[in-house]
This record gives structure tokens, C-alpha cells and sequence, in this order.
């Protein structure tokens, strides 16, 4: 193998990996791979063709000797502990300068530990989120890359090549220093559990209540991407619907187990979100949404507690444009809450992110690529202090004229014992929000009265404390 | 200073502190107290009267030389680094098969890593949750202590003596090993939010929706009180509607700031959840609440954006009786959550905990205190191994009784933007937990789709995947 010779490695030729790196190819920079797995190495090559564009190997030392310098490699390795193992086993074939680019979902604690390690070794380490899923990291993904600026400067003529296009713009930016790639990604999944949570209630409401059959699903899900709801979460919802099941004669949906499995981002996007006191409730619940789901033996037995009663028939038309206006209204108060989040940890853990620019990376190549994004954007643009979207002049109409039928489709819900707890908490979120006063003043009260914590008053500075009376 | 004297002992005589030390002294047993501060050592001394009954100092040796042995110290200090320090200054002056008690909110895995030390040392290490209040602390507490069974017999006579009694029963159990009761002393608390939440929202509702006077929301909660609401929480906040402000001429509640601090333990009830698994939407809207109110300016400049619309004026007796079932179904959801989450941790954690117990013991003296308990406990006594508290015959009456009215007030504040997000999450955690079918198949494909994690079926065992056609 030719030495000091491919631009890019990449360590773990999993699906991801393989796909990434033929992407890399593809852009005309030589590409080398690492497995210790024969068959993926094997695979790799095969698929590559020409080994001066593409090549792998099992032998650590001839990968990294086969590499130009600095050395620029990507680890796509499952997070956690094969991460440290990875960096370690690499360390005694680099040099300083060399740049490791972590595309897995680490914890973005994991990050800034293993960045600070790795810059007392002279080598520069990026986490660095990649979403688009396999398909994605093929034709283009949405990479979030977080670390070093100026090492940044290596890498980036290769990400901004591989990555999705929106309107001619590359989906990657350099977003900040030390973790803020991964927790920048964290909360895009954190977005991305939200949206899917909205996405099936409204297939559920909109088929227990106007009883629309799949191919009825599939055209309302493609008729709202081609619409201001379009994204990549409807689009392939609407796909979904018109997958039939090689197994039986029906559609696929149908025969699919209702308990959605999880891998912990959007679980630590709602942790985080409570340890930097940002309100992030639309996410939060469809975390614990996941969590009811994989309760299958309980619910079905509590069912038989309470049997369903029947639900009240709506006339298809009026109930499909209710639910386009609640999951429009929904998704913007995602967006809302995940960017809200953004923009604190920017404060809390110096990231000096810029929000405009990471809604426009977000527009093309990840899961949560929605037109509503090239709005935020420009809303970010315009106030880049900005507390929130939904007080920008940008959403201010969009929010007005979808409330009411947000309002109608919870209503429904609410009254006929269909589940929508995310609608219902992105309606909560914005209406609290939009309070002035809320009637926490009971709550200070409450936890002076028995505990003495003190309250603070409306009409005067300072700290208060009542002996009240029983 | 008479030497092995006193029977036990307390580190910080802050409120909590005195107030505990003196209980203890009331029910003839001999305590001595220590703080480094002079005024406060001072304090107890004067109230405590005959110094063979209560006696206090700042030396620490003259302190624990005071205590009979084995000694039984306990610790009212602020949780955190201020736990350990302590620890370590009492333990030159410590014997083997003492008993140090940690009574604050300490995170629970700081009690285990605690226990697993000074176990090391021969010293029995519990971590026991104090909840009441100052009041509870002086005139009976229900107190939640975890730890080694055998030594927890030499603190049990003290900590029944001292407890909250309901029907004569003492609101103190041995709840189980390591931090066992630091684990529901932080559920407690976490259910504790969630209510405080709920009765600030129908205060809101019937406020807004009825135009209800402070003396009108008295003698509404003063009533409620009287009923199958009855609870600590509900109790005072009728006083709370009463009291009269010293500093103007209007009532205090309507004085006080609408934002609520808090002090960690509900938030940390809502992230330990997730990493259980464990649904408790109820509690983390509380959370969130807490965090949206303390976002003032926002919430002040947002509303200025989405000026608030006339609300639709409700017949106050109709309203009430709405709220009154709203209430109360709210309330039993959030007792479900943390019950659920309670015997999840039990399995986890290995803290064998017995849900009857714990809900026996919350039925005096601690915040969360109320009616509803002696039904949770009847409960589990019936059935141990009860997945929740909603399929318990006991409550299935209770639920559906109460299923209208809530559905009634919430369609109402819904529609008249009033936010109830506690109690959209109960009605809304009622429904998704008693679904034998939820929508998350939907996420399942949605997963499979893009980024091939297979899913599950419904009429066959395995591990599917598909390669959906676009």
C-alpha cells in the first residue's frame, strides 16, 4: 500500500462507515479504511474499485502509515469505551498535529475529556455528529463538527465536499470549540425524538378518529411534504404508509410492534435540558413516550382495566387540516425548545454557538431537515440574540394562524381518550411561555410556608419571609 | 459536660436542626447538639431547657465523648461537599458500630459511595430523608431512613418516637439497604412538585376562568380539604389564600413574584427516571414549569407579542366541581409515577422496598401527606406486586369517576389559553398507559427507515429489518 499517500481515513466500515468513506471517494480525495473485521475491509475495497481512491486494511500501522499528514481520521465506532479503546490504540502511530474526528454520539462530557487529553498529546480531536443515517453518510449527511478552529482548516475542504447541498450550500460548519459538535448533535436528536413523536400521534388521531386507511395516510403525509410541513420525518412517513409486508398480505405499519426502542440521545438532550433549567417539555414527553411504549404487557393489561370507549367519527377534510396545523405548530415548538437549549449551553459551556448557521446546516443531508429550518435561520440572522423563535416576526403569523386548529385537534383528543402528548405539551409550552404571569406565585408561597425558602415580591426588590398563620 | 450521656446526637442546628433535637428531647430522650456557630448552640441550650435533657456545644470532642454508645449522630447540614466534610472530621473521634445519619437530600449514589466507605471504617452510615418541613421537624416528621437493618434497632425507638403518627402508627420505617431512603425521600419530593404544580394550575383556572376571590379559592380549597382531596398541600394553601399582606393592603399571594425556585430533587426524580425507563410525565412538566417561571423577562416580552385573548367566563360551581375532579385524578397520576418509579428503582438498585410501607409512612407528617395514601397503601397491601396503582380495584372507581370532569376543565383551559400541562400530562399518561396499541410502530418504521434498527412485530418473534422503498 502506498504510503503518506490517501487524504482521509476512517476506522469502523460499518454501514455508516463504508457509506461515508465511498462518499469521501466520490468527492476525488483518496480514502483508506480501518477494520480489524476482514470481510468489511474486503467489502470496502470491493465496492471502492480503483485502490488509489479507495482502500482499507486490518493492520493499524499500515493504515496510519498510509495516510497524508496531518493525518485526518474519523472514527465511526459505537460510543463509549470502544472510543477510548480506539484512541488509544492509535495514539503510538501518530503525530503531532494529526487530527482524530470522533462521528459516533458521545456524551459531550466524553468529548471535552478526550479533546483535553488528546491536545496534551499534540494531537487535535473533533466530535463531530453525522446525521442522515446510512443513506445520509452515502449521498450526503449534515456533519457537526466541534474542536480545534484552525485544525478545523484540514478537515474542511473534505466535509463541505461530502456533505448534503442545500440550494449549493454545504451542511457543515465549523460550530465551536470543544464538545459543541456532539451536543449540537445531542439536541438534534433531541429534535429529531420530538418530531417523530408528533409524526405518530397525528397518524394515530387522524386514523382513530376519521378512520383514514394507509393509502389515505400515505396521501395526506405526501400532500403536507409538499407543503410547508415538508421535512424529512413526513416524507418517509409517508413512504412508510405504502410499505406493504412481505409476510402477510397487509402493510407493514400494521404488523410492526408498538415499542420504539431508544439509544439514550434524546433521553440526555431532556437531562441536560433540566440541568441547565431550560423548559424543553414537547422532547421531554416523547422520551417518556418511548418509555410507555416499551411497557407493552402493562398497557395491554391496563386496557382490559379500562376499555376504550368509542370515539366520536369526524368528517376526514376537517380533522386532516387540524392535524396539519397542530404538527406544524408542533414542530416549531420543538425547534423552539431544542434551539432555546442551544442557546444556553452556548452560555453555559462557552461554545459562542451561532444558531443561524446551525439551522442552515441542519436544512439538507439530517433527519430533522425541514423547510421550517431556512425560517429559523433567517429568524437567527436577523436577532442572532434572539430568546426564542416564536418571538420573532418570522413565526409570529405562523403560530397565530395554526393555534386554533391545534387547540381543535387537542380538543378532540383530549375528549375521545387518543393520546397527544406532545401536541399537548408544545400547546402548554407556548402558552406558558407567552404568560407574563403565571400562578407560580403559589408556588413560592407554598414552599415558604413549609419550608422557609423565602419569595420574592412583585412590587419590591429583595428576599421575603412570612410566619404564616394556620 | 457529663460523658456517654446523651442518646443522640445532631450536627447543625440550623431551624430543621433545632426543631428535630428538641422533638427528640420532648419524647424523653437525651440530645445533644453540635454547631460550630455560638449564637446557635446558644439558641438550643436556652430553648431546651434543662441541660440533661438537651445540652449542645462547638467542640466537637466534647461533643461526641458526650454521646452513649454506640453513638447515634445525625446530620441536618446543606446537601453536598459540606456531608463529607463533616464525616470526615467527626471520624478520629468515632468507635467502631456507630451510627452517623445523613438527614438531608443527598443525591442518592453520594449516600451509596458514603455508606460503602465508612462501612469500611466499621461505622453504619444511613442516608434517611427528613420530610415536614421546620414544623414536621419539631412537632413530627415522616422520616425515611436506608441503611444496615441490624443498627437501624438502635435508632428506632428514637425515630418512632419522633415521627409523625397517623392513627397511632409511627410515619418511620426501615425502608432498605445503601440509599434506600435517600431514593424515595428524592421520589417523595419529586411527587411533591408535581402537586404543588397541579394545585397552582387550578388556582390559575378557576382565577381566570370564574373570576374567583383569594377568599372565595379559601374557602374552595378550605372545602376541598374537608374531602377526599384532603392533604397537606391543599391545606395550606387555603391559609395561603387568606393571609393578608403586611406590606400593602391586599392579600400576599397576589405580591408575591411568579417565580419559583427549587432546590434539585424533583429535577433529579426526573432524570433518574429516564435513566430507569420510568415514565413520570406529570413530574417533569413540574420541573419544566419551575424553569419556564423563572424565565420572567421572556415570558413578559413574549407576551407583549401574543397578547392574551378574553377568557370565556365559566358558572363558578360548575367550574369547581371540574377542578375538584381534575385534582384529584392529577394527583393520583402523579402518586402512580413515582410508585412506578419507585418499584422500578426497587429492582434496580436491589432496595426491596415495600410500596405499602412507603405510602403508609407518607401518610403524616411529610409535605405530600394527604387522604389518597391510606387507599395507595391499602393498595399494595392487597397486591405487593402491583405494576400501578391505576389497575388497583381501589382506584379503577376513583379514575373513571373522575375522567369527565377532567377531560371538562382541560378542554376549557385549552381553549382559553390557559396553561395546565400537569394536568394535560396526567390525562394524557392515564390514556397512553392504558393503550394495549400506541402509534410508536409508526416510530419503529420511522427508526428502520433511516437508520436500519430493525423493529419487531406484533404477529411473529425476531428481529426485522427492511429496505423501504422510497
Amino acid at each position: 500500500m502506498k504510503k503518506d499517500f490517501y487524504d482521509f481515513g476512517l476506522i469502523g466500515l460499518g454501514v455508516m462507515g463504508r457509506n461515508f468513506i465511498l462518499n469521501v471517494a466520490d468527492n476525488n480525495f483518496k480514502a483508506l479504511g480501518y477494520d480489524l473485521d476482514d470481510e468489511k475491509v474486503n467489502a470496502l475495497i470491493e465496492e471502492g474499485g480503483n485502490s488509489d481512491r479507495v482502500n482499507a486494511t486490518t493492520e493499524l500501522s499500515e493504515f496510519t502509515q498510509g495516510l497524508s499528514h496531518p493525518r485526518k481520521i474519523m472514527l465511526l465506532v459505537p460510543a463509549g469505551k470502544i472510543v477510548d479503546q480506539v484512541i488509544e490504540d492509535l495514539l503510538p502511530h501518530l503525530d503531532e498535529g494529526d487530527i482524530i474526528i470522533d462521528g459516533g454520539n458521545s456524551f459531550f462530557t466524553d468529548t471535552d475529556r478526550r479533546e483535553e487529553y488528546l491536545q496534551s498529546k499534540g494531537i487535535n480531536f473533533f466530535g463531530s455528529g453525522v446525521s442522515g443515517g446510512a443513506k445520509g453518510a452515502r449521498r450526503g449527511p449534515s456533519i457537526m463538527p466541534g474542536g480545534n478552529r484552525e485544525a478545523y482548516q484540514h478537515v474542511k475542504p473534505i466535509f463541505e465536499a461530502v456533505a448534503a447541498k442545500y440550494k449549493g450550500e454545504p451542511c457543515v460548519a465549523y460550530l465551536g470549540p470543544k464538545s459543541a459538535g456532539n451536543y449540537v448533535k445531542m439536541v438534534h436528536n433531541g429534535i429529531e425524538y420530538a418530531m417523530m413523536q408528533l409524526t405518530s400521534e397525528i397518524y394515530d388521531v387522524l386514523k382513530k378518529g376519521a378512520g383514514l386507511s394507509n393509502e389515505e395516510l400515505h396521501e395526506v403525509y405526501s400532500k403536507w411534504n409538499k407543503g410547508r410541513l415538508q421535512s424529512f420525518l413526513v416524507e418517509i412517513t409517508a413512504e412508510i404508509f405504502e410499505q406493504k409486508d412481505d409476510l402477510t398480505d397487509g402493510y407493514l405499519v400494521d404488523a410492526i410492534l408498538d415499542k420504539a426502542k431508544q439509544k439514550g440521545t434524546g433521553k440526555w438532550t431532556s437531562q441536560n435540558a433540566m440541568d441547565l433549567g431550560i423548559p424543553i417539555p414537547t422532547i421531554d414527553v416523547a422520551v417518556s413516550m418511548r418509555e410507555i411504549s416499551a411497557l407493552k404487557e402493562e398497557r395491554v393489561n391496563a386496557e382490559s382495566v379500562y376499555p376504550k370507549s368509542e370515539i366520536e367519527s369526524r368528517p376526514k377534510d376537517e380533522l386532516i387540516v387540524e392535524a396539519e396545523n397542530a404538527l406544524y405548530f408542533s414542530f416549531i415548538m420543538a425547534y423552539a425548545q431544542g434551539l432555546h437549549q442551544l442557546a444556553n449551553a452556548s452560555k453555559e459551556y462557552d461554545y459562542d454557538l451561532n444558531l443561524s448557521e446551525i439551522a442552515k446546516i441542519w436544512r439538507a443531508g439530517c433527519i430533522i431537515r425541514a423547510e421550517l429550518l431556512a425560517d429559523i435561520s433567517e429568524a437567527y440572522t436577523a436577532l442572532p440574540e434572539l430568546d426564542s423563535i416564536l418571538i420573532s416576526p418570522i413565526f409570529v403569523s405562523k403560530i397565530k394562524e395554526t393555534l386554533g386548529g391545534t387547540k381543535k385537534l387537542l380538543t378532540f383528543g383530549m375528549n375521545n381518550g387518543i393520546p397527544l402528548p406532545g401536541v399537548a405539551n408544545s400547546l402548554n409550552y407556548f402558552y406558558a411561555y407567552t404568560s407574563g404571569r403565571l400562578p407560580l406565585n403559589l408556588i413560592q408561597a407554598q414552599r415558604d410556608h413549609f419550608g422557609s425558602h423565602t419569595y420574592e415580591r412583585l412590587d419590591r426588590d429583595g428576599v421575603f419571609h412570612t410566619e404564616w398563620e394556620a
